[in-house]
Order: structure tokens, then C-alpha cells, then sequence
């Protein structure tokens, strides 16, 4: 068995070590276009920012280890031009000397990644305007920074843009991230984003939504960006963030099918439209674990496990890919936003049912020190209950409890299944009623009837006269700050004053976070009324309404 | 309806908030013995060392606020006397007057708690020997602390034991821990304590083990405790902490029925052998998740579901309560012990077939600073592969990793599943191959045939003369220490090397943790020899012989 590798990182590394593990025997060919083989991507920017000085760090393993230990035919900076399928051969061409040759395969395994969008905006190859894909971008980053650029544009507020936000933050840098849709981190639900966009804020980032660059000029002291509403921005230099799109060119040079948007169309077992070519990482289409749509999902861990896959059934073991539910997670100075499984934006775009709760818990119990506060919202299905995506935003413990419902979605567990998840409680932990627990009793409650809720949107949908609003918090929290038109009945005086709520209209009840609210909706209720909680409270109203 | 609940902390709290929630109508009645209604159980130790100066924000909610938010009669240093079943009453007793008289119910919850266990050790009742359950515990144990105490003796290293430790340590009070068994956590696997033996020591703790407490004396200058060695132990104070005893008296004097270990008999409704009364929380006998079997887990999580449940039966919502997985985590300094489902021994106990793999990964990315180490030990069923228990202990995310796990039990998943769990990763948070994803490569290795393993004491058993032991780690590595009878052959050397391993016998590999040893394990099988890889490697061999 030859077994061709196209790309050396996340996949194709993962591949090649399974590959050796599966087979002594095979002749395992490893090529990468860049320098390095198996670097830590996912580091980059913070070697930029200084958190990893060591620059060696990044490098996971040397090329030398990978022959060394698993034997492996390493080729480094050498390019694939293209795949002839009928002959089973690659033309590979050394970047150093132009040199070309054809190497043959019996199996082959594309893994070559996704590169850096680069819109065809004026000045975009000027010096000093950088994407950032590998060790050679980063050296140029931070280059620029370490040469004293004291001003940085950051075009786009996704993962990576956000995550150079705090490491440019770290070094000095006065820094502006201008994003073309209505919010950062655009997987994420909107109102979700409202901590992170208060955690730039607090960090003097200039943040601009709803706006693009058209062009970069090169001035006296620097670059300028022009925005597309005319703004103009000084800038030491500039990193283009703005989504990435699979190294196809390979595969459909060779008539390999790719998605409408590019990826490499692969079956469960990650082959392409060729039995002897495989293809995995962030260059393929894969499925939407729980929908089954196909997606492209250019995540590292993802890419770890195709490769493995792949490498089984080169070696003749049957293993599936189950698909992606896009776990994801991203730092930024000492807040955290989290996500797996479907959004809210995404179930509505795809029109599928579902229901949504939101809570504001503390991620340990609230009496022993240094408790931090995360929002947790929760995506089920009204029928079964089925849990179907999580999102979290917050302080610790958001990644912990993004990951149990990572989990459970896996597992087809239910918002029931979640009321009775045991974790592990000690103070300094978690709580003997877990976030993860509460979610759980928040959407159950929806479901069977027992806690009537709506979101602050349909809330705002509603005529003021079809609704009587009641705000059940303190004199004090209500005097700080209410949503317009509510009426203050502190949940204490709610029995003794349900006189004073009209009984021909909806009442909506909320408190800070909901938990208030909730009581005084089962008091309503019982009491005859018609009657939601806000979800979330005025918390959750303030993230709809910043 | 008129629901009356004896207990107002974890269980009865929360049965009454519930039961609030369901009902405004019902009458409840609230009784709780001590002063303290709903207050931190957890947070007790905590208090005692400083880390929660504040008493007041022990006492979650107060009486004050259960009357008026929930309209619950509380009736706080109340005793529960008798239960007339027939007439459905209560006896009471008020603590204070000792005025008695009886209060009628339709629905009874009992959440009566259990008491620590006092055994009969000669001077036990002498003054500066306690045992901490409630916040007058904590009172008297933290004011001996205050006073000048320098030596503590801490009876039993479970749980609360070594909770105790941490916090007599921060007061700089010199403490020993005494144990019958002979390792601290016995609920732990054994092997898996050591890193918290090491904790213990690093810190100038004292720990004796297989050794119990004989007498206490009353000397001039504070208590002596003789341990039945005959060694004696000067001590400032002696806490006991060696287990609990369902407070069950009121429900044997009733005639409901107890199981042998004292715990209350219910069913999944949690109804005792009296359907007009229930019982929740440390008094109870429940079932184990997993295999069903009969248990007594005096845990808080457990304990507040329980409570809810119980209530929504009383109100005709037929709950039920799934048993609980024993999941539970202890902090000692920096370090965590947490476990989760069944352990090996409870396995071994019961002759529940199943299989190990440990682990010793790090938290998030190796390349990220801050990275601190685990151990992770996996148990799973031969056949199927489902998860049956997990214990962890190191560092900074051994939560995290017990939590995902936890939710893999009760949903039933796999080590199958294990390997494809998506859980977030940046590289603050985790790594592309999450510690559970490692976990399950190895364990469905193991299962596949692809990754044969043997164990520490697997390996004790084998007679040198039917085993090569061959460590692959470096020279250096070698050198440092391994195992007595190893051969080293440095990973990187080996396949040169194949002449000189004996074919006449089987080889077992290992390596410093594992992963060298996996790789060993595959080239040598592929050569035809027969071989197992040590699970954890040397770092398990240390754990299990340190």
C-alpha cells in the first residue's frame, strides 16, 4: 500500500499517524507546501500577542520526528499541481527549486485546508495588509507589531479576528475591528454577542459594525483604510479575517465533486467521488450531525478525527464520520463564548420548530469566592424536548458546561435528560443545581406547561395593549433601570396586590434573570391569569436591547 | 392539601420550594431541628479556613424569605418527635420549650439528613472532639481554630476529611489524617489517590493509614488521641469525618421499611412504604443508575432533585427518580479528585466484567502556558464498550472531564461515542483531541484488538519468566528510573532493534505515559510478536507502586 498525504496539518497529520499505526508495511508519502508540518494552528495568534514567547512551541512535531518515529516520507514545501486520477499519480513541484515530478498512490488523502478569504478589495496586497493561515503570516504579524505599529484594523469579528483583538490588546495595540454584518462573532446569536461587544469596549477596542473595507491606500506614516460608509482609518497594519474557503483547486481540477460552496464532497467514510481518493479537514463538505444538512465547518478537532477516519478505511476498517455539530469556542481577555449544535438564527433559516430558554447563572456555587457569571441559552425541540444547540457566553465554566451539552446533543439527550444530569458539585466547582440542571428545569417547565415563557423579541412584537407588563423586582432594581411600560409588583407583595393586575389582557412578568419572574408567573397562573416570564429577565432583555 | 417536610436543608428546601411553585393553595409546613434553614452544607469547611469569611453567605436563603417569597410555615429548632401513621400527625417538640404538640399532614416528606457517625471511642464526648454537620459544628471547630489550636487531628480521609485538611492548613494549624483504610478517598480507586498522598505531603500534612483512633485523652496542654498502633497524637482539636448514618429513627419508629445500611426504602417515586409519605436526601436508600444496585450517597446534588421530585409526586405529577451515578469532587489545594459511576473495585466487588484504560493528559493545548497534568481512568463494559465509571484527579479541568463523562453514563454512550465527542477547543480551553477523546481512542483501541493493554498490578502477576518487559522511553528517561527487569529499546530505535526482543514470550512495551508505548505496542504486534502496552505507563506503574 503507497498512501499519498495532500497537506501535513490537523488532518493530514492525524492521517499519516493513524496510517503508520494501521501499517509497518505501507509507504506513507506526507506532502506539505509550507515549511512546517503538524503546527498548532490554532497558536498562531498568540505567539503574536506573547502568551506563547516560544516561538518553537507552535511546532507539535518536528519533520524529523515524523520520520524518525513513524517512518513517515515528509516532503515539506513542496506543492501537489494536480492529481491524475487515471494514472494515480501526483505532479508534485518543489517550492525552493521549481523542480517536478509525478509520485504515484494506490490511496491518497486530500487535506490541503482552506485559505484566508481575500475579497478583491483596492490595496489589498500592499504591504502590511496580512491574513494569518501559518507560521510565515504570523512572523509577518508580528513583525509589524514588534517593528512599533501602534494602530491595527482588524477586517472581520469572527473567531480569529477576535482572538488577534486581544492579542494586539496585549501589546499596545490601539485597535479597530470593523465587521459587515450586525454583530461579532456572526455564528453566534446576536444578543448572545452583547458580553463580548462590553468586553471590547472595557479594553478600548473600537468596534464597527455593519461596514466594509473598500480600499487600503499606503500613506506617510502608514496604511489607511477606506470603510465603505467613507470612514477613515489609519492603521499600522491590517489583518484580513474574514472566513475562509477550501483548497479545492486539486480536487476540481480533477472532476471531484465539491459543494456549492466549494467543499469536497466526501460519503460517511470521507472518500470523494474517486474510491481512491479521500479527502478530510477543512477542505471537504461534511454533515450537520443533527440535521443532516451539509456544511462546511473549518474546526481543528473535526479535522483531527477525519484524518484518523480516513486513514481507517484506506487500511480497510469501515469507520463513519458522524458529522460535525460545530462545537467552537473563543477566548477573549477573561470572557469566553461557546457554541454546539444549532443556533436560534440557523433553526429559523432552516424553519425548523424549536424553543429556546435562557439563564444567568454563577459558574460555582455563589457563596464561595470568585463565582463568574455566564449566559446559557438552551435550543430544544417543542415536541420531544430534544436538545439541539447551546450557546454560552461568560466568565469560567462557560466551556464546561458547552461541552456536557455538546454531549448530550451527541447522545440525543432531552432537556428532561438534563434535569437529571449529575455533575460534580463542590463549592469551588459547580452547584448542587448545576447550570446545566437549571437550563434543564427552565425548558422542561416550558414544555410541560408549568412555566410559560417568551423571549424579549416577541415581547417587543406585542401591541402594548395586549399586554400588561410587571416588573417583579425590588423598588431599588426597578428604580435603576425597567423596560418601558412595566409596572413594579415586587414578587413579596405580588399575592396581596394581583388586585391591581388587569385580568383582560397577557401579563408578562419578569425579574433580573428569571428566577423571580418564574414564581411570580406560577402565582399569576394559579391565580387565573394569562401569563409568561421573560426569559432571562431584564438581563436578557438588556443583551436584546444593549 | 397540607404537606409537612422534617429537614429544611438540601432536600426539604427544596421539596418546599417546589412544592410552593406547584401548588399556592397547599398549606406547608417546613420543620427543621437546628436554627438553620436551606444553609451551605458544602461551604461548612470553607468557613473554618478563611476562603468564605462571611458567615451570613452560608445561610443561602433565610427564614424570613421562605415565609414571605414561598409562604412556607417554618418552624426552625422544631424536632420531629414521632409520625402517627394512622392519624396522620406529627409530634413536635419545640427545642427551646420543649412545649410539644401535634401537627396533621396529608402528604409527609421526610428529609431528615444523616448524622456523622460517632463511634464509640473512649473520651469521644470529651470537649475539642467534633464532627462537622451543620453551621453550630462549624462554629465550634472554627473557634478552636481561633483560639490558638496548632494540631489537628482529622479522623478519616474522605471527603469532608480532607476538606478539613485544606482548611486547617491555610490556618497554619499542623494536621494529621488519620485512616482505617489504606488509602485517603475511599471511594477513589486506590491507585488514583496518589497524586493527592503527594499533595498531602507537599503541604506537611501527616497522613497515617490502616490505623484508627483508640482514645481520646485530656491532657494539660489540649487532647491526646492513641490510635489502636499505639501511636499518640498530641491535638489542639480531633474532627471525625468517617462516614454517615441515615437519620432514620423517626421512620423505623413509624415502621416504614429500611434497607440493611439503615437508608429509607423508596421507590422511583420516592415514596416509602406509606404512599402518603416520601423521603429525599442522605436518609434514603436508593439505586445506582448503572446496575441498579441498592445505595446509600449522601450527596447534595442528588439530594435537591430528589426534593423536587418527591414534591411533584405529592401534587400528582408521577417524577421519577433515575438513581443516582455517585458523582462527586473533592478540591485539596490545587488539586481535584472527582469520580463518576462505578469504580473498578466497586466493579470487581459486584463481578461486573469490564475494562480499564488510564490516561495522564493535560488540561487544554500543551503549547498554551498554564497546561497542568491528570490522570483520567475510563471503565467500560468488554462487550458493548458502555462507559460504567470514570475517576480523575490533577490539576485545573478534572471537572470538566468527570462532567462530559458523567452525561456519557446516563445517556449510555460508548467509548465508541467517546472518540467522536466534539467538545470546544481553543487553546485555553482544551485540545483538538480533548483528554475524552484520548480516553476513547485508547479504551476502543483496547476493545478493537488493535491496542492490547495490561495494568500495573496485571503486570505484578506475571511471572518475569513469561514476560519481556521493554521500556521504549529515551536513555535519559531510563536512567531517571523504570521498572526492575525492563530493557530499554528507545521507541525511535525499536524497529532496528526487533532482533533483540525474545519471541518465546509475550513483551509488554511502556512508555512514560502511554503514547510511546501505543506506537511500540503496533510495531511490535505487526512483527508478529505477542504484546501488550502498560496502561498510563510508568506514570500509572508509580501510582500503583509509589
Amino acid at each position: 500500500m503507497k498512501l499519498v498525504i495532500v497537506g501535513g496539518v490537523a488532518g493530514g497529520a492525524s492521517a499519516a499517524a493513524r496510517a503508520r499505526r494501521l501499517s509497518e508495511a505501507a509507504e506513507i508519502v506526507l506532502i506539505e507546501r509550507g515549511p512546517d508540518v503538524s503546527f498548532a494552528n490554532c497558536g498562531l495568534p498568540y505567539h503574536i500577542g506573547g502568551a506563547i514567547p516560544d516561538r518553537a512551541k507552535l511546532l507539535v512535531v518536528s519533520v524529523e520526528q515524523l520520520r524518525t518515529r513513524l517512518r513517515l516520507d515528509v516532503r515539506a514545501r513542496s506543492s501537489v499541481e494536480r492529481i491524475d486520477r487515471a494514472a494515480k499519480t501526483v505532479r508534485i513541484r518543489e517550492v525552493d527549486t521549481g523542480h517536478e515530478y509525478d509520485e504515484s498512490f494506490d490511496k491518497l488523502i486530500l487535506a490541503p485546508g482552506a485559505a484566508p478569504l481575500r475579497p478583491p478589495i483596492t490595496g489589498i496586497d500592499l504591504p502590511g495588509v496580512f491574513t494569518l493561515r501559518n507560521l510565515p503570516d504570523m512572523d509577518r504579524i508580528k513583525a509589524a507589531v514588534d517593528g512599533g505599529a501602534k494602530q491595527a484594523v482588524i477586517i472581520g469579528a469572527g473567531f480569529i479576528g477576535l482572538e488577534l483583538v486581544e492579542n494586539f490588546v496585549e501589546r499596545g495595540v490601539q485597535t479597530t475591528v470593523v465587521e459587515l454584518q450586525d454583530q461579532v462573532l456572526p455564528p453566534l446569536d446576536k444578543e448572545m454577542t452583547a458580553p463580548i461587544v462590553d468586553a471590547l469596549a472595557a479594553r478600548g477596542v473600537t468596534l464597527i459594525l455593519q461596514d466594509s473595507a473598500e480600499a487600503f491606500t499606503q500613506s506617510a506614516d502608514g496604511l489607511s483604510v477606506r470603510l465603505k460608509s467613507g470612514r477613515e482609518l489609519p492603521a499600522g497594519l491590517v489583518v484580513l479575517g474574514v472566513g475562509v474557503r477550501p483548497e479545492n483547486k486539486l480536487a476540481v481540477d480533477a472532476g471531484l465533486d465539491v459543494g456549492p460552496r466549494g467543499g469536497i464532497k466526501v460519503d460517511e467514510h470521507l472518500r470523494t467521488s474517486d474510491p481512491d481518493i479521500y479527502a478530510v479537514g477543512d477542505a471537504i463538505e461534511t454533515r450537520d450531525a443533527i440535521s443532516g444538512a451539509p456544511v462546511q465547518v473549518p474546526l481543528a478537532g473535526p479535522a483531527n478525527r477525519q484524518g484518523r477516519i480516513a486513514a481507517d478505511n484506506v487500511f480497510g476498517r469501515p469507520s463513519k464520520f458522524r458529522g460535525t455539530q460545530g462545537t467552537a469556542i473563543v477566548g477573549l481577555f477573561d470572557r469566553a463564548a461557546a457554541l454546539t449544535g444549532a443556533t436560534e438564527k440557523a433553526l429559523r433559516a432552516r424553519n425548523v420548530p424549536y424553543r429556546a430558554v435562557t439563564i444567568h447563572p454563577v459558574n460555582h456555587a455563589g457563596y464561595y469566592p470568585g463565582a463568574e457569571g455566564m449566559t446559557l441559552k438552551v435550543l430544544f425541540a417543542p415536541d420531544t424536548g430534544r436538545v439541539l444547540g447551546a450557546q454560552a457566553v461568560g466568565g469560567a465554566g462557560v466551556d464546561k458546561r458547552v461541552d456536557v451539552l455538546a454531549t448530550a446533543i451527541q447522545a440525543g439527550m432531552t432537556v428532561y435528560d438534563l434535569e437529571e444530569v449529575e455533575l460534580a458539585y463542590a463549592p469551588q466547582f459547580g452547584s448542587a443545581k448545576d447550570p446545566v440542571n437549571m437550563a434543564g428545569f427552565v425548558a422542561a417547565g416550558l414544555l410541560r406547561g408549568d412555566h410559560p415563557q417568551i423571549d424579549a423579541p416577541a415581547l417587543a412584537a406585542l401591541a402594548e395593549s395586549q399586554r400588561t407588563l410587571v416588573d417583579v423586582r425590588t423598588h431599588k432594581e426597578f428604580a435603576v433601570g425597567h423596560i418601558p411600560g412595566a409596572t413594579n409588583i415586587p414578587v413579596d407583595e405580588l399575592r396581596e396586590r394581583l388586585g391591581e393586575v388587569p385580568r383582560d389582557r397577557e401579563v408578562i412578568a419578569y425579574c433580573q434573570v428569571g428566577m423571580r419572574g418564574y414564581l411570580a408567573t406560577r402565582v399569576l397562573k394559579q391565580a387565573g391569569f394569562d401569563v409568561r416570564n421573560l426569559s432571562g429577565g431584564y438581563k436578557s432583555y438588556r443583551m436584546f436591547n444593549p
